[in-house]
Parts: C-alpha cells; sequence; structure tokens
C-alpha cells in the first residue's frame, strides 16, 4: 500500500515503493540538507537598527561592544565591615583584639574623601569603594559591630547618624586585599564585553546595562507574511460547513514564527484562483522579509499557486528526501517597488507544513537574524540518543521523522511515538517533545535499538 | 579567608567558615528547596481570560477542549487520483489495464453530489471527501493520468474546464479504503482534544483551531514590577560619576520575566530613603501579580528597604543555603485597595540576582500561569550529567550552583567553567549554557568527576 503521508508527488520523483508494475526510480530528489543548504544561501541577514535594551531580548547584537571602564570602576567590599590598614590588625585574636577609632561611614555610591590613617577605620557597606589608606575589610562579624548594634532595637535609615559609633573592637588579623574585589573584576577598561554576533539573552542584556548603554545595535526581527491557500479552508470561528476543515496551518505557523523569533502576519486565506492569489501574494510581500505559504506546491491541477508564484518571481519546486512533508517550493518574488522577498512554500498537511518550517524556516530565520554569524550551525537543535519504544519504518528510503515523547529512565533516554504518524495527525505533533530520526538508508529502527532525537522544547 | 560570595549575612546566620577564633553555627539557614515550597505555596493561579489564538503561545488552557465533530469531518483522499469502486479495478495491472468513464472532476473544499456507478470514476484532489459509490483512490501515477497530462504544457486552473479527461486508464487492483484517510483520524467526535493544563505551543494552537475556536481560555501572564534599590545606581544612558555603577539588574531581570512567559515592568530606581522607596513600591504594586526588588535585603544598616517592607506587608527574611545568592526575602505587600502582592527580595548582586530569580522566581511565574496544573515539577530545568573539566570547590557548605559551558565530546558531555565564580562576574553568567550543582554536602567535585549541569538555554 502507498505511504499516508505521501500525500502529494512529482511526476517526475515517483517514489519506487508503488505497487503497480511499473518501477521508475526517485529522481530531482534532494536531501534535507540539500534543500536547507539552498535556502540559507539565498536568505540574507536584515539591516541592523538601534535598539532599547528593553526590546533586544533574543535578538543579534550587529556591532562589537568595548567597556569604556573598569566594572567595578572602583575597588570596592564584598561585605558589610571595616576598611582599615591590615598592618594595624596584626596579632588581632577574639582572646585578643584591638580597638580602632571610627572615623566616618560609607554606604554604597559615595566615595570617603578622607584618607584612613593609622589606627583608624571606617565602617563600610557592601559595594562601597575602599577609601584611600585602607587596603582590607574587616566583616562585621569579626568586630564587635552586633554587640552594639543589637543595644540598638529600634535603628532605621537616619538613626544611625544620630548614634554614630566612635570605636570598632577587632578581632582578627585581616590580610591585604581581603574581602576587597578588584576594580575590573567583571570586565576590565578597553576590553571587548559582547561581540558581534552574541544572541541577547538576560545576562548578555545585562551585561550591557552595565556598559551604561541604553541602545545597541541589534539586527532587526524578521516579518513574515503568512498565507493558507485552498478553497476547502475556513478560519476558525465560522461556522463549519460540508467539505470544509478549519485552516489550522496559519496558527500553528505563526507560533512558529514568533517562537523563532520573527514577527508573524496572518494573510486572509487564498481561494485556489489566480487572482484572489495573486492580490493575497502582492499584500503580503508588500511588508515582508519572507513570505510562507501551505498547500498549493505539489501536483495537483487545481494548485494554482504555482502558477502564480511563477508569473511573480522565480520559484523552485523541490521533493525533499523527507517524512512528512515532501514536496516543498522556494524562490523569490518581487512586491511593486521590485524589492525581492524569498518564499518558502510549504505541504498543506498541518504536520509537514509545521515540520518542514521546523527544518527549512527556522534556519532561515536565524540567518535573518543574524544568529548564525559566529555559529553557522546555530539552528541546530539539541540532540540524545534514545533506545525506541516503538519500531519506526522507512517505508520509502525518505528521512522518517517521527513525533515522539522522551523519558528519562534509570537505563536512560525511551522514545515512545505520540500516536498516529500520518501527517494529517496534529495531535501526535503537539504530544511530541522530541523527534525521532530513521535516516534514508536504515531500513528499520526495531524497539530497543537505540535512535537519534532531536530535542523540540 | 571569607568566601567571596558571602556579600552580605545576617546576624543569626553567620557562616561557620568565619576565620575569627569564635565559632557561631548557622541558624534559621533553609534549603533551596525548603525557600521554593513555601514561595510556591504563597502565590497563586491568575485568573483565567478568553484570549485570541494568535496571542496564546506560551499561555496554559484554563478549560478542557473537546471535539464537536470529526477532524478530518469526511473521509477524504490522501493523494491526488481517482475515486473507484475497488471491484471495478480487480485484476487491473500495467500489461493489462482497465478502463473507466470519468464522471467529474472534485478538489478539496468540495462535496461531489453524484454517486460513482459501476465503470465509473471521479478524478479527485489530496483532501478532498470520498465521493459516495467509491471505496478506494488510486493515485495518478497507477493511471495513465501523466501520459495525458504531458500533452497539456501550458493547463493551468481554468483549462481543466475546457479540457476534461472523460476516461482513465486504471493499471492497477486497487485495495478497498487504499488512500482513504478515515474520519476523525486526527480527533474524533466529542473527545477530549486539550486538557486544561496544556501549555500552548504551536502544535497545541494549530490544534485549537482545527477545532473552529478563534478564542480559547487561558490563564493570564503575570505582570511583574522590578524595583532596583541602592543609592549607587545608575540608569544606563547617563554619565558614570565616582562611586556609581550602572543598573543591570533591571534589565536582567525584566529580560528573565519575559522568557519565564511574564509581563516586566520596571520602576524607577529607587535611592536608599523610606520616602523614596515607599513611593516606587507603592508604584509598582498597583499593577502588579509579583512585586521583584533586587538588594536591601541583607544586613547593612543602609538596606532601608526591610524596613520598607515590612512597613507595608508581611515579610521574611532568609537565608538560603546557596551560592551565588544566599540572603533572600519574600512576603506579601498590599497596594492602597489592600490587594495582596506576592513580593520576592533578591540579593544585590548581578549574578545573585539572576540566579535566585532563576531558582524562585521562574517556578513562581510558573504557578502563576497554570504551567504546574498537569505537572508540579514543569518548572524543572532538563539535566544532564557532564564531566567537569574545572574543580568546584564547596567553601562553606551552600549548594554551589556554578555557571558553566556544555561541550559534547565522543566520551559524553563535559562542564567547563566559563570564568570567574564571584557574584559580581556578570560575563561568566553570559557565557554559560549551564549550571553545574556541587551539592551541600560534598566538599568539592573533582575534575574529571560527573557533575549534574542544569541547561538554562
Amino acid at each position: 500500500m502507498a505511504d499516508q503521508n505521501n500525500l502529494n508527488f512529482d511526476e517526475q520523483t515517483y517514489s519506487s515503493t508503488k505497487t503497480g508494475d511499473r518501477s521508475i526510480l526517485p529522481v530531482d530528489m534532494i536531501s534535507v540538507e540539500e534543500a536547507r543548504t539552498q535556502i540559507l544561501n539565498s536568505v540574507s541577514l536584515l539591516p541592523a537598527e538601534m535598539t532599547k535594551l528593553s526590546d533586544a531580548l533574543g535578538l543579534t547584537l550587529a556591532e562589537d561592544l568595548y567597556s569604556t571602564f573598569d566594572i567595578p570602576p572602583l575597588p570596592n567590599t564584598g561585605m558589610d565591615g571595616y576598611a582599615v590598614r591590615s598592618e594595624d590588625t596584626e596579632g588581632a585574636t577574639y582572646d585578643k583584639p584591638i580597638q580602632l577609632k571610627v572615623i566616618g561611614y560609607l554606604a554604597a555610591g559615595f566615595v570617603y574623601e578622607g584618607l584612613v590613617g593609622k589606627g583608624e577605620a571606617v565602617r563600610i557597606m557592601t559595594g562601597a569603594p575602599i577609601p584611600k589608606g585602607a587596603n582590607s575589610i574587616v566583616p562585621f562579624e569579626e568586630t564587635d559591630e552586633y554587640d552594639w548594634a543589637t543595644r540598638d532595637t529600634t535603628r532605621s535609615d537616619g538613626e544611625w547618624e544620630t548614634n554614630p559609633k566612635t570605636e570598632v573592637r577587632i578581632d582578627v588579623h585581616s590580610q591585604t586585599g581581603a574581602n576587597i574585589r578588584k576594580a575590573g573584576e567583571d570586565i576590565t577598561a578597553n576590553s571587548l564585553a559582547l561581540r558581534q554576533g552574541a544572541l541577547m539573552g538576560p545576562a548578555e542584556i545585562g551585561v550591557a546595562a552595565s556598559l551604561g548603554l541604553a541602545e545597541i545595535c541589534c539586527y532587526r526581527r524578521p516579518k513574515v507574511a503568512i498565507l493558507s491557500t485552498g478553497d476547502e479552508l475556513l478560519p476558525p470561528g465560522q461556522a463549519l460547513s460540508p467539505g470544509k476543515i478549519y485552516d489550522a496551518n496559519s496558527f500553528s505557523l505563526a507560533a512558529q514564527v514568533i517562537s523563532f523569533g520573527g514577527i508573524p502576519r496572518v494573510l486572509d486565506i487564498s481561494a485556489d484562483t489566480i487572482e484572489d492569489l495573486t492580490k493575497n501574494i502582492q499584500d503580503g510581500v508588500s511588508d515582508a522579509d519572507l513570505l510562507i505559504t501551505s498547500a498549493g506546491v505539489s501536483r495537483g491541477d487545481f494548485d494554482v499557486v504555482k502558477t502564480v508564484l511563477a508569473n511573480q518571481g522565480e520559484i523552485g519546486f523541490w521533493t525533499v528526501r523527507m517524512k512528512p512533508g515532501k514536496p516543498l517550493a522556494f524562490g523569490t518574488l518581487r512586491d511593486e517597488s521590485g524589492r525581492e522577498v524569498p518564499h518558502l512554500g510549504l505541504p498543506g498537511n498541518p504536520v509537514s507544513a509545521m515540520m518542514t518550517f521546523e527544518l527549512f524556516g527556522r534556519p532561515a530565520l536565524f540567518k535573518m537574524l543574524g544568529r548564525l554569524h559566529n555559529n553557522p550551525e546555530a539552528w541546530m537543535r539539541r540532540t540524545i540518543m534514545a533506545t525506541a519504544h516503538d519500531r519506526l519504518k522507512n517505508t520509502d528510503g525518505r528521512r522518517f521523522y517521527a513525533r515522539c515523547k522522551i523519558e528519562l529512565t534509570e537505563n536512560g533516554y525511551v522514545a515512545r511515538l505520540t500516536g498516529a504518524q500520518g501527517s494529517g495527525v496534529l495531535t501526535s505533533m503537539m504530544l511530541a517533545d522530541g523527534y525521532a530520526i530513521c535516516p534514508e538508508d536504515t531500513r528499520a529502527i526495531e524497539v530497543g535499538e537505540l535512535v537519534e532525537v532531536m530535542l523540540v522544547d
């Protein structure tokens, strides 16, 4: 029986598993890697623009960021305590403490103007710069601070000023440099703090803030127009009528676009007429960096999408050696001003559309976003090896991406199929957190064998 | 020497690693798990609201969604081909084909009104419902479709109508049910398609769309007010002055809030005065589901945050057995109307603030978002075992989260420290994609030993 996933085909590329008596070998079938390479070679990094730090999460830095000063700028205390001269504390112990004169109080954010001389100390709070003359910090717990402080049970912000401590007992010999954080401990002046191509996560954004930058230059997010085509499609919210189904692809693809870092714009569903398609495609490309369509790129004679695309730009129709998904179109359209917009034509079945967008659209968006700048393979998902709980059968020499759920057992990871693997079965995609891969040249992965799994959570 | 990360402490909870002669054992120190449990017990699921499907990515479903119809609704063809009566094709081969009369054409989205009788066939496109009388689909490649179609090189949408095929050659015995997708193959009528508590990813959103739903009921996103406190802090964009540093926490915490599913609102930096703090905290809680502050919750006497918090609600000050991070506050504040708002007070150092927000804030947001509904441990990060490339030393009985970069080698994962592990060194956080965990009761993890690593990318 012919493969149920094999929903469309090209006349030049019949699968050799056909049940008839003729045997026509595949022609023009390309691998997942060939398709991806061609797509990546045809999309470009988007322009960079100044971006507020609060909008930069998930963007890629388009410039090198150097620090113009040390971070922290000044040596400062890592503890609440007393800034002292180490030599003054020599020989001090709890049984034989020494006394120092307290000449000032210092909070973080302020600089002590005086000098710590022989026999003197400054009471100092975490983060405050080390006063001149001092070379070590004695933490409160190595002093009589708490003996004293606990006498004052009603203290508050202002109260310290009116009730100052004038002497402190030091119970320890404090080594030079103790509890002092050096200037430039995090980042030294004139050093490269963030490299062009850095993906701005929370810590990167924090580092840019600590450099004093309110805006940074980032590659902008791709705007992606999404077009579902087909006379059978209804938008959710309308009443169902015979022969129709609801359009799922617009919504699942838009969510994928967001999760891959792009900004989706869902176009009206297009009927299978040249007029409707032409209008919607022109609308779509007018303000997009990428147009994705679903359905209409296979062999069916009602698939007028192909005709319209060929009229509006260059378009290639591919048969990719993968399952689900197989027919794929990729090319370039032009908007009214002649600007070129890449177009990715996905299969119509919901699972095939999502799987091909994962394998081809995600790398394309990552390139546009600049994420491949320092690491051309940054689009790759983390993979693990798992034991197959179910048999994965390769029926026709295409790489099979089986939707599965990963469990961690005491014998390592186990990959369990999430149900029927037909390309119309979106629930199997929904339940999956991994795609187990049965390679093109492997007839089957048997129960208990190890299988490579792409993690997609 | 006292631990450099141990920036603040509470008088009741000195670390036992102190260098002095007194030895005061830790009191009131709680584990990471105890702190998290208390926090999770004190935050609540947020109200649910109707949400457009296009806004639902990352939200949690607040209702069970049942399908009121089969998906697909009607049996339909998985291939472009001819709908036939299986019995009419009996004995057909490529060498001994049979001929059928073509009585109609059918595209997806339409229902064929007639009946397929003996010796008849309907030309049918992928997705179209199976016409009455037919019980099997013969794909184009098992017919003379291409012999005929290739004669017509200029075909387009309309052209088929004016140049219909009236007979078809069938080269194969097509079994009953061949290439027919059953009604309800994906979801059967009246079945539970999506369960309350489901995390809405791209496939879940696609499934909801295929149910015909334009809106679904989801728990709403937490609004999180973020307040950095400290006289030493300057907002990025202003000129640096002596003793000051730029506020990084507002930005890195806001980015964490976004990546954990919340909506951040960054408040103005608060000076260390009761007036300023009171005003900013009241502003913050007025429109927030959670207030997070950084700095001001430790022992320093300029830490007036504690005083202000205690005045405005109930607040607990904890010393958590972890590094980086240790002082932590958690409690409940009230806005002017008396509404209670949970408050999480984080340490001031950038690494400690991010690490404690990861360990405590992320689970709290996940609970508010409803992500713990079906899986109370959904806040857990994936962990792997890796070989330690560097020694991880536990200096004082606190659990040590070491920032590291994971590499996959032929001998498995290797965890390499990303640099100095001081809690002021944000660059080490930035370079990390995992946190290697040295447990409380382990003195050190030696080079080459296995270590558990939380993956944070």
